[in-house]
C-alpha cells in the first residue's frame, strides 16, 4: 500500500471531535435544562400532544438522513463504510452545533436553554444542509475537512435562514429555499473553492458497480417514501399540514413516471440510467416544499413534479458535464440537480414570487459566497485532504478486511492494478 | 453483446408513459381540487384527526410496497435493478390511474372530485394487485406489457371489488379476497395466455444466489413487520381495529414459526429453503385479511396463520411444479402459493361463509377470466416481450455499468459463457 | 462437501417447533380470549387511545429487532441467512412462549387470559432477552440448542424481572438492567458453559467481508434510530415519555461521535474499526434506559452517551481479547461490551442507587447462574452443534445455490481451500 499519508493528521479527526464533545458537555451542564411544563397541570397535556404529533414525523425524519440519504451514497462501491458513516457522524455533529448555535441565538432565556423535541428538529433541518452539501465533494474530502465545513455552513444557514423566514418574510414549509437551494450552492462554492480550477479526472473508484447501485436506490426509495413527512412536519397541524402531505404525495408520484420518461427518452437504447432515477424521483420532494401547504390546486402539484424531475435529468445529462469542463465545477452527488435546479422551479413557482425571488437571491448568493470561503478554508493542508490515489477508497478510513490477505479476488486484483498503476 | 433487439419497441415505454402523464395533468387541471373543508370550523378538527390516525398506517403501507415488496423481488440475481424499479413505477402508474378510475366512478359531485389521504389509500390498495399479479411473470415481460396489464387489472379490479363487497355485501377488510385472490388468478391467467402451453425452460439467470436471497429475505422481514398495518388501516377505529392488529401478528407470528417446521421437514436433510421463508412466513397475514376485524378468538388466528404457512409451502414444493408441467403454467414468484391457497384458506374461513363463497367465485372466475384476455393482450409484437436469452437481465433495461468493461470477474464470465451460447 | 452430520437432530428441530405450535394451539383455545372492553361503552375509546398511543412504537421496535438486529448480525459474510432467519424465529418462539407463561403467572383471572397489545409488547420486551444472549455464540451453535436456550432463559428472565422490579421495586423503564445486564451475563454464562475451557481458535469464515460489514452498519443505524420507541415505549405518556424520548436521543447522538474519536484513538493510524461502530453508536441507548424518564439534566444524558460508548469500544479492544485468554470466555458479538458494560454505567448512574445495585446484584448473579445452568444443557448431544468445519456457514441449514455448482469464483475457491484444508 506505498508509503501511508502521515499520521499527524489523523490525530487531528478525534482531537477535533473529542474537543467539541467535551465542550459541549460543558455547555450543557451551564445553560440547557428541559422544560420545566410538569408543574403547570394545563400545559402537560399541550406538550404530549405537541409531542405525539411531532414524534412520529421526527422518526421518519431520522430514517430518511440517517438510512435513506446514507444509503443513497453508498453509489461509490469501495467507498460505502465512508459514505454512510460519515453522513451519519456529520448529521450528529451538525445537530449538535445546530442546537448550541440556535439556542444562544433563540431560546436563551434567563440564563436557560429549554429543551424539547421540537428544537431538536429545528437543528435537524439545519444538519440536513450539511448532509446535502457534502454530495458535491464526497469522496474527495477526508472527515476532517467535512467537519470544518460542517462548522461554518451551520452558522451561516442559520443567518440566511433568519433573513429569508423572518426578515423577508418568505412562507418556506419544506425548506426548498432555506434548506435545498441553501445548501446546493453552498456545496458548489465550497467544491469550486476546494478544486479550484483543476478538473478532476475520473476516478477509477468513481464508477458504480451493480449492486452499490442497488443499495443506492433503496436508499432512494426510503428518502421517497418518507419525503412527505420531511415536508409537513412544521406544518399547522389540520388542513395546511393535510395538504402538505397530499401535495407531496402528488409531486413524487409525478417525479417517478416523469423521470422513467425522460431518462429513456435520452437514452439512444431506450434504457434507464440508475442515476437518473436515484435522484430525479426525489426532485418533486425538492421542488414541491415552499408551496405545499398553500392552497395550489393538485394539477400545480403533479406539474410541479414532473417539471422539476424533467429538470433533473436534463441536469445530470447536459449541466453537470457542462459545469465541469466550463467552469471545472465538480459535483459529485449531481446535487446541483437533485437541489439546485428543482429548488429553483419551486420557488419560481411559488405564489409569493416576489418575496421568493428576494429570498432566493439570499439563498444563493450568500450559500455561494460562503461556501466559496469555506471550500478555501478547506485547503488547509492540515485537513488531510485525501491524496488523489485514495480517494473513494473505504481502506484510508475503515480497518477493511479484505486488505488483511483474506481477500476476494477481484479487490486484490484491483490493488494490483493500483500498485502497477504506482509503479509506472 | 451480439444485436440489440429493435429501437422501435424502446420508443413505446416514454412515449406511453408521457401521454399518460399528460392526460393526468389534463384531468387533474379540469376536475380534481382539494376538499375545502377548512370553510367548515367543526369538519377541521374531523380531517385533521382522520388525517392523523390514516397516515402513519400509509406510510408503512408505503414502505411495504415500495421498500420491503421491492426487495423480496430481487431474488434474481441479475434482475434487481428492474425488479425495484418496475415495482417502483408499477405502483406509481397504478396509483394515479386508479385515482382517475375511482374519481369518474365513485366521487364526481358537481363536476369535481375532491381528493384525500383517504381515497390515495383506496388507489393505492387498487395498484397492489398490480404488483402481485406481476409476480407470476416477473423477469419475462417487458416494462411495456407491465404498463398495458396494469391498464387493464385497475378497472377489472375496481368492478370486481365493487361486485363482491358492495353487491355480495362481503366483509373483507384485509382483501384477503378482493385482493389477494384476484390478483393471483389474474396474474396466473397472463401468464397463462401470454406464454400459451410452451413451458418455460428453467433459465440460467433465475437461480438466486446467496446475496440476492439475502436481500429478499430482507424484503420479507419487512413486509411482515408492517403487515398488521395493511390489515388494519380500513377498520372502525377502536375495538375492531385494535382486534385486526393483534390478530394479524398472531397469525404471521404462526406463520413464521409453522413454515420452518414444514420447510425442515420437507428436505430430505431438514435444511431451510430461502423461497419457502420468504414467502411462507407472510402467509398467515394473506391469509386472516377476510376475518381480521371479527371477533374470532385468537385461537383462529393462530390456527389460520399456521395453516395457511402449511398451505404456502407445500404449494411450492408439489403444486407450482405440478402445475408448470400438467397446466404449463408459469408462475415465477409463486404467487398461487402466497397469495392464492391462503387467501381461499382465509376465505373458507371467513365466519360468512355462503356470501364469502359467492365473493370467492366472482374473484376467481372474474380474475381468471380477465387476466387470461389481458395475456393474450400482452402478446401483441409492438409490446417488445423480452427475448428468452434476455430475460431476467438487467442490461435490457438499464445502462449497468459492468458491460462497460470493468466488470468484475463472474459477470464477464457470465457475459463469456452467453456469447458462447450464441456462437453455438 | 464431506460426511454429512447424521440426519437425526435435523428432524429434532420440527419436531420441537411442531409440538410447541400445536401445544400454543391448545392453550390458546381453552385459555386466552379477547378484551371484552366494547361492552362497556366507556372504556372504548380508553382503549382505543391505548392501542394508538402504544401501536406506532410496537411497530418501531418489530423493525429494529426483525430488520435492525438482524442486520447487525449479518456481520458473518457467509452466516447471513442463519443470522437474520434465527433471530426472526427466536423472536416469535420467545414472544409466544412469554405469552403463554406471563399468561399464567400474571393474567390468568376467572380461567381466562385477556390478550391486548400491551400484552403483546412485555412478551417482546422478554424475547429481546434471547435476541442478546444469542449474540454471544452466534454461529457456534445449532437451532435447537438455541431454541433449549431460548425455552430456559424466557422463565428465568420473568422471575429475575419480578424480583427486581416488583420485589426490589427498581425503575428501569428502559430495561438496562432488567433486559440488557440480564441477557448479557445469562449470555456469557451459557457461552462459558457450553465451550467449557476449550478457547475457541479464529474461524476462517468469522472474518467479515466489506459487503457484509455494511450490512450490519445499516442494521446498527435502523436500530440506532428507533431506539428511543424501545426506551420511552413503556414511560408514563406526557411530560415522562417526552423526557425519556429526548434523554435517548442525547445519549445516542453522544455516543455516536464518542465511538468515532475512541476507535480513532486506538487504531495506531487513526482509521476507524466497522466492529467499534457497528456497537459503539448504540452503547448509550443501553445506559440511558435506567434514568430515561427521570427528572436528570440532558447534560446527564449526553455523558451516559459518552462515557458509554467509551467503555464500549475499549471493551471490545481490550477486556474481549483479555477474556477471551484468560477465562476462555467466547462472545462472538461482544455482547459484554454493548450490553454488559454500558448497562452498569447505566445502572451506576441511576439515582436510585442502593436500590439499582441489589437489582444488579439480581441481574448479574441470576443470569450468570442460569446461564452457566443453561449452557451445559446445551451440551446436550442430541442438540446437534454444528462441527467446527460448519460454523459460521449457512449451507449447514440452508439450500445454498452457490453449492449446486453455479457458484461464484470466490465461493468455490473458498470451498476449494477447505477442501484442502480437510486432506491435511
Amino acid at each position: 500500500m506505498a508509503v501511508p499519508p502521515s499520521t499527524y493528521p489523523r490525530r487531528l479527526l478525534p482531537l477535533f471531535l473529542g474537543l467539541f464533545q467535551a465542550a459541549l458537555l460543558l455547555f450543557f451542564a451551564l445553560f440547557v435544562t428541559y422544560d420545566k411544563s410538569s408543574a403547570q397541570v394545563e400545559d402537560t397535556s399541550l406538550v404530549a400532544n405537541q409531542v405525539y404529533s411531532t414524534f412520529p414525523f421526527f422518526q421518519d425524519i431520522q430514517v430518511m438522513l440517517v438510512v435513506g440519504l446514507g444509503l443513497l451514497l453508498t453509489f461509490l462501491p469501495r467507498y460505502g463504510f465512508s459514505s454512510l458513516t460519515h453522513n451519519f457522524l456529520l448529521l450528529n455533529f451538525s445537530m449538535q452545533w445546530a442546537l448550541v448555535l440556535q439556542g444562544l441565538l433563540h431560546h436563551f432565556h434567563r440564563g436557560q436553554i429549554h429543551l424539547d423535541l421540537h428544537k431538536l428538529l429545528i437543528s435537524e433541518f439545519a444538519a440536513v444542509t450539511v448532509l446535502i452539501s457534502v454530495g458535491a465533494i464526497l469522496g474527495r474530502a477526508s472527515p476532517c475537512q467535512l467537519l470544518v465545513m460542517a462548522t461554518c455552513e451551520i452558522p451561516i444557514y442559520l443567518a440566511s435562514e433568519w433573513v429569508i423566514v423572518t426578515c423577508l418574510g418568505v412562507l418556506d414549509v419544506g425548506g426548498t429555499i432555506t434548506i435545498h437551494i441553501f445548501s446546493c450552492y453552498f456545496g458548489l462554492g465550497v467544491s469550486k473553492a476546494l478544486f479550484r480550477t483543476t478538473q478532476q479526472p475520473p476516478h477509477p473508484k468513481e464508477t458504480p458497480t451493480p449492486s452499490s447501485d442497488l443499495m443506492s436506490l433503496v436508499g432512494t426509495l426510503i428518502l421517497w417514501v418518507f419525503w412527505p413527512s420531511f415536508v409537513a412536519v412544521l406544518c399547522q397541524p389540520g388542513d395546511a399540514q393535510h395538504r402538505a402531505i397530499l401535495n407531496t404525495l402528488l409531486a413524487m408520484s409525478a417525479s417517478a413516471i416523469t423521470t422513467v420518461v425522460v431518462s429513456s427518452l435520452l437514452e439512444r437504447d431506450g434504457k434507464l440510467s440508475p442515476g437518473h432515477l436515484q435522484n430525479g424521483s426525489l426532485a418533486g420532494g425538492v421542488a414541491i416544499g415552499v408551496v405545499a401547504d398553500m392552497a395550489v390546486p393538485p394539477v400545480a402539484a403533479l406539474a410541479l413534479g414532473s417539471l422539476s424531475a424533467v429538470l433533473c435529468v436534463l441536469g445530470f445529462r447536459f449541466l453537470t458535464p457542462l459545469l465541469g469542463r466550463k467552469l471545472t465545477l465538480h459535483d459529485q452527488c449531481g446535487i446541483h440537480n437533485l437541489h439546485g435546479l428543482p429548488g429553483i422551479l419551486g420557488a419560481a413557482a411559488s405564489v409569493v414570487a416576489v418575496l421568493a425571488a428576494a429570498g432566493l437571491a439570499v439563498a444563493v448568493g450568500a450559500s455561494l459566497l460562503a461556501g466559496l470561503l469555506t471550500g478555501a478554508a478547506l485547503r488547509l493542508p492540515c485537513l488531510a485532504r485525501p491524496p488523489e490515489r485514495l480517494c473513494f477508497d473505504d481502506s484510508l478510513y475503515f480497518k477493511i478486511q479484505d486488505q488483511a490477505g483474506s481477500a476476494g479476488p477481484d479487490s486484490s486484483a484491483e490493488e494490483g492494478a493500483l500498485a502497477l498503476k504506482e509503479q509506472v
